[in-house]
């Protein structure tokens, strides 16, 4: 036993999860004191300095009480827009997460033909375990949970993320930096609500499991796994379908906008530009947060799944078991330390301290963390244990876990910083990139491709020895509280990552309220760090989906009862294959589908352009709703064949082929998905900064490739439009793709192992 | 024993290569009867019939015998720049081959410390082989045999293809269809030479070594597995090397050419237009030679290396050892027979029917070819045998083996099919590309990324059941010669494939030297007929690329000595996640290389046409040479690094990390490179397609989107151009990337097991 004891662990993980929730609603305090349609306030301290911090004054005429009323309209249309469809998408998923219970307590009820007999335990051997059906019908339940989490961790999220745009733009007025508190306040209360909720409904969870499952905790942590499973699943038609909405609303909105009506982004006389607006948020946002909610929870479920069946679980150990929350736990008190360094201990005097300054938060969460789990680990853990490992056991120390937690925190640091140095326009390969933009949009794609090709090396790298190690030391175990360790620092990571849409609707807000141009250049330098930021965001969520997707394979094989996956059998080898196939057949579907919309929202803002009069001079208003319409048909129609994919995959290849082929199935998308996943939505974030560093025109070579318009601009342009459906749409789905059919694997694994394999069986 | 004696077998197997020899001889000289500089022979028979094969009499002023005579000296540009470029890149090839050499000859011999003692066998226990330092040494020996016969391949089909091009030009302007007949007849003979050439050594090697070895077949096919590395590795540096030399060239010639002074393809007036045709000639066919080649060289030698540790090896029966040599032998009459279709029996009378006549090849060789395959399985093999699998046996029949080799050629005609269904304009998906170019460059690369995705299915599925089916019925052997069977038809293929960049030259030839209208047309048409079928020959390589590399993957494992590959082990998961990043990493250099090499060509193109005075008009000559050299001086320079990724990767790997991690270094990148390649070739493929579709319109949509110059044409060629290099450049360069590793792996196997993982070693 560890020297934490099980009734003060029992204190601590709430206590942790409330914390958070109270930060967080502070932080929604302070956001919310900036009034909406109100007045200027007091910003007679920010005299001379930085020319964008402060020079509001001298544009009263433009920014005035009328422009404020204006935004306010605007934020509301947007956050109208974002709700409505959200709502539509949710019943969509409520019919799904219906269904799919169904499914689940079917599929897993008749493992042992829904027997109400109590079994004898698989692994904890000796004992008496619940029966199949109560593991059946707890499954489900934990499924509906996680489901019901994540939605809500999208909806909270688009909820600030449209309450904090306009204020930004309104704070703006006041300075860079008035405007970067706000904006990255916001995006703390979403980090902070999502984590802390998420820890706050597992903890519960497993105590109101644990009042019926008893000494079965076999059963009670197999049952868990559907809270993954749902959070997950969720994700994905939160991703994909926010990815479409918002990618066939800006793609559209680009293509005649700026190319062919060469007006503004963001531009009020364009008829898709609420639709994109409206995009980020269900997109960038909700889809996000559901995202990193399902890469948390399945982490979490692994390593729970994992322990359960290894000493901790039989000598029933809570504190001990309890380790993955414990750390999330403490991951919440290094986040809240770190946010003030960005809020509070530091201030923002120049648009040049915005990145660096978001830059720091990983660097000083990452240095908390390693502190934060050694103390953890230490108190946590006893001093050596055994874990499971494919049938053997293997004799651990407490401080191999530390190792593992650790190399996966740094793991992440790492693939964050390299993400930075490919998409960030401060370095060589964006420079290079738009540099190849002078002689046209070709040589533009064939750079950032290969830019995005390569930036997946130093990740992969990362992620190799992250697993080699953990793999090492702990096993399946390792590499399952390694991915913790990398998400440990979550609320920061959801933080910076949620800024960027933030700050980017702040600007589309600026915009369309006809501000001033010095109010537009503002946001953009916060826009422009924010696209670094969520480029570093999209790097962790995939390089934490690799590690997840792992651990969830090695729980999934624990659970099927197969000791070795090996690559020399042909059911195993054709498996791979077809799983490092998968992750193409997903991007064709969702990249056609941005396409595809995207051609009809071309064609709606091009009628509406030709067909009302006084359009293009700004004396009509052109009709929002159709685009709106558009985007939300587009995105819940084409966001069901790449879902029945990846739902169906692992339940066709367990039926039919068995949990063989399934293995190899979920080691080929994984090792296949993880690289398009990283060069897609690197290669768009590359072109996106080109595209930015050409127009800002800040230094003597960004200046002989623009200004707006030139040539050079045109192919950049072109360059950015292609990767928006690459860096939103189905780069960042990818991530789900490989941990979605893991867990469910996992899920579904009592099910595969009695009755899959049908086709081998038959002949 | 089978019914084969040895001495029969011995007999058929060189005869069947002279044959072969004799056959692409006598196609030659059908084709040198066409001769250049001449006048305009005899066509008074053609006339009345479809339009474009003969309206030439009315043209007579332009196509004279000063233009035949223009056509003669561009033929011989054209082929003294490719020689003279395949000299240079010999010279470096040839010290590479040289140092490789004696890598290998130390490595191999340091396994047993060099040591001239004979050794107990180690699959055919009770008896004594030869020492570990002979093999080293014939092994040395059969590298440098495949380097050569690899290079050879690739010089002679550069030679024909060069020989051919202006006589294709001429002959078009008697008619399309013999146009098409000294084409395809010219492609003949590179398939024929290189097939019979490529058998007839490997037969002379095994016979000669045998002199030396006796009955210790499992040193002397040991040995023999050098010759599969020395053709692959020639191959990596002919496709890396041809590849960006061509794209160079081709990228350049269009940036400026096409795009900014609005002058055709192959205007003689573009500086870079020589270096294009030249790079035809070295990328597309000598690359391609010496690719397809590598294939055909390295699945013989995995499937002779299983064979010799099976019970064909361990009792000395040499008809069936041989029964991979007698397969090809087999191919090489039924792709004769498969040629007089398309050139005796029937005649070319419509433009329409080049593509079918085409396509009737690949059937009707794959039909063929399946009687075939039954004979020599009956007669060649006994009825019943054992295999070697993994360190276990199993029995096998010979009609199991009928399957292995027939499914492998029928999924190669499945993989055909599909390429042609994804690439060609007559399908929808070629023609959905087009149509998305209405709203721009954008639009077009989103729809042809998805396109390239979308076609990697079938294949998957394609190749994942041949494997099944073929490593079910007769596990590493079955995937060797189900390699074979898909490369049974190669002369076929590679004259089918070899057609395409001669009609391509010989189209600019007609435009170089200022040819009708009308002859452009023609060759246009042979030309994207071509296109299509490069594609399905791309498909192929890819397709036999993937079983190749798995039979190779199997001999490495067993030579290796290892009875199983565990993902659930962290050496070989780090391996398959790293092994599916190597593809990226190669394709991120080679379009990163043609980049860069096409930006120094277009600041040269434009620094012509701005200071020569007068070219634009046509009254000045272009200096050619200096756009030859730097396309030139690029490939040689950037195929290193390339090539030494592939070449160090198999080393270092085995070296540092040992067998377990290559080994998973091998899977992955074989499940990883595969969907790169084959999506990497059909999105190029599909854009150059489009683009033609467009030009040609052909019908009332695609005339819609066109003329030449129209927006959407503009957005097609900047498709096009994003194509090039990943069609022609890192898509290609891939399946060597897979095989060459495995080969490599295979050779050094000894090695890596006896002194292999010092890094596991040390920690």
């Amino acid at each position: 036993m560890g020297l934490l004891s099980e009734g003060l662990t029992q204190i601590l993980i709430p206590v942790a999860a409330f914390i958070g929730l109270a930060f967080a609603l502070f932080q929604w305090f302070l956001v919310s004191k900036v009034k909406v349609s109100g007045g200027y306030g007091d910003y007679s301290g920010y005299k001379d300095k930085d020319r964008l911090i402060n020079e509001g004054d001298t544009e009263e005429g433009v920014d005035t009480l009328e422009v404020s009323i204006k935004c306010a309209e605007i934020q509301n249309a947007i956050s109208v827009g974002a709700t409505s469809f959200l709502f539509t998408e949710y019943r969509y998923l409520g019919i799904f997460t219906a269904v799919f219970g169904v499914v689940i307590f079917l599929f897993l009820g008749s493992v042992k033909g829904f027997s109400t007999a109590s079994e004898p335990c698989t692994y904890n051997t000796g004992n008496i375990c619940k029966p199949a059906l109560a593991n059946a019908l707890f499954t489900t339940i934990a499924f509906f949970l996680g489901a019901i989490t994540s939605v809500l961790s999208g909806f909270l999220g688009m909820k600030i993320a449209t309450y904090a745009n306009a204020r930004t733009t309104l704070e703006a007025r006041k300075g860079v930096g008035k405007a970067f508190i706000t904006a990255f306040r916001s995006g703390a209360v979403m980090g902070f609500l999502l984590s802390a909720n998420g820890l706050l409904v597992l903890w519960v969870s497993i105590n109101l499991f644990k009042l019926y499952y008893g000494d079965d905790w076999e059963g009670l942590y197999e049952s868990i796994t559907g809270y993954g499973l749902g959070g997950s699943s969720m994700a994905l038609f939160g991703r994909v379908g926010g990815g479409i909405y918002t990618k066939a609303a800006d793609v559209g909105a680009d293509l005649v906008g700026k190319v062919e009506r060469n007006i503004p982004e963001d531009d009020p006389r364009n008829p898709a530009v609420i639709a994109d607006n409206v995009g980020d948020n269900v997109g960038d946002i909700a889809g996000m947060g559901s995202d990193l909610f399902g890469s948390y929870a399945e982490s979490s479920c692994a390593a729970l799944f994992v322990a359960s069946i290894s000493s901790f679980g039989i000598s029933h150990d809570f504190s001990a078991m309890s380790y993955p929350l414990i750390i999330s736990s403490m991951g919440i008190v290094v986040c809240l330390i770190t946010t003030l360094f960005a809020t509070d201990f530091f201030e923002i005097k120049r648009v040049s301290e915005i990145e660096p300054t978001l830059k720091r938060q990983l660097v000083i969460s990452t240095v908390l963390m390693t502190a934060g789990i050694a103390m953890v680990t230490f108190f946590a853990l006893p001093s050596e244990f055994t874990l499971f490992n494919f049938g053997t056991e293997m004799s651990v120390k407490n401080w191999h876990l530390f190792f593992c937690v650790a190399i996966g925190l740094w793991a992440g640091l790492v693939i964050g910083y390299t993400t930075e140095y490919y998409t960030s326009s401060a370095y060589s390969p964006v420079k290079d990139v738009a540099d190849s933009c002078r002689t046209g949009a070709a040589t533009n794609v064939i750079f950032g491709l290969a830019l995005g090709y390569k930036s997946v090396i130093i990740p992969i790298f990362a992620i190799a020895v992250a697993i080699y190690v953990s793999f090492s030391l702990a096993a399946m175990y390792g590499i399952s509280v390694s991915a913790l360790g990398m998400l440990s620092t979550i609320a920061t990571g959801l933080a910076i990552d949620a800024y960027g849409p933030i700050s980017d609707n702040a600007g589309g807000i600026a915009e369309m309220a006809g501000m001033s141009h010095e109010i537009r250049e503002r946001t953009d330098a916060l826009d422009a760090a924010g696209n670094t930021t969520a480029a570093i965001g999209k790097g962790f969520a995939i390089g934490s989906a690799a590690l997840v997707s792992l651990a969830l394979f090695g729980a999934f094989v624990s659970r099927a009862g197969i000791n070795t996956v090996d690559v020399l059998t042909p059911k195993v080898f054709i498996g791979l294959l077809v799983g490092a196939m998968l992750p193409y057949w997903f991007s064709a579907m969702t990249m056609k589908s941005v396409g595809s919309a995207a051609l009809k929202m071309v064609e709606e803002v091009r009628r509406q352009f030709n067909t009302i009069p006084g359009l293009m001079e700004g004396r009509a208003k052109p009709d929002y709703a159709t685009c709106v319409k558009i985007s939300t048909d587009a995105s819940l129609r084409e966001m069901i064949p790449p879902g029945a994919l990846v739902m169906l995959t692992p339940l066709i290849a367990g039926t039919f082929f068995g949990v063989e082929t399934l293995a190899g199935v979920l080691a080929g998308s994984l090792v296949s998905g993880v690289q398009v996943a990283i060069s897609a939505s690197n290669t768009g974030g590359a072109w996106d900064n080109a595209k930015k560093y050409i127009e800002a025109g800040g230094n003597e070579h960004a200046k002989s490739l623009g200004p707006k318009g030139s040539d050079a601009h045109k192919a950049a342009v072109i360059g950015d439009t292609i990767g928006d459906p690459l860096k939103d749409t189905s780069g960042p789905s990818l991530n789900i793709l490989i941990k979605l059919m893991a867990v469910e694997s996992l899920v579904f694994a009592p099910f595969f192992a009695a009755h899959g394999g049908l086709l081998f069986k038959l002949f």
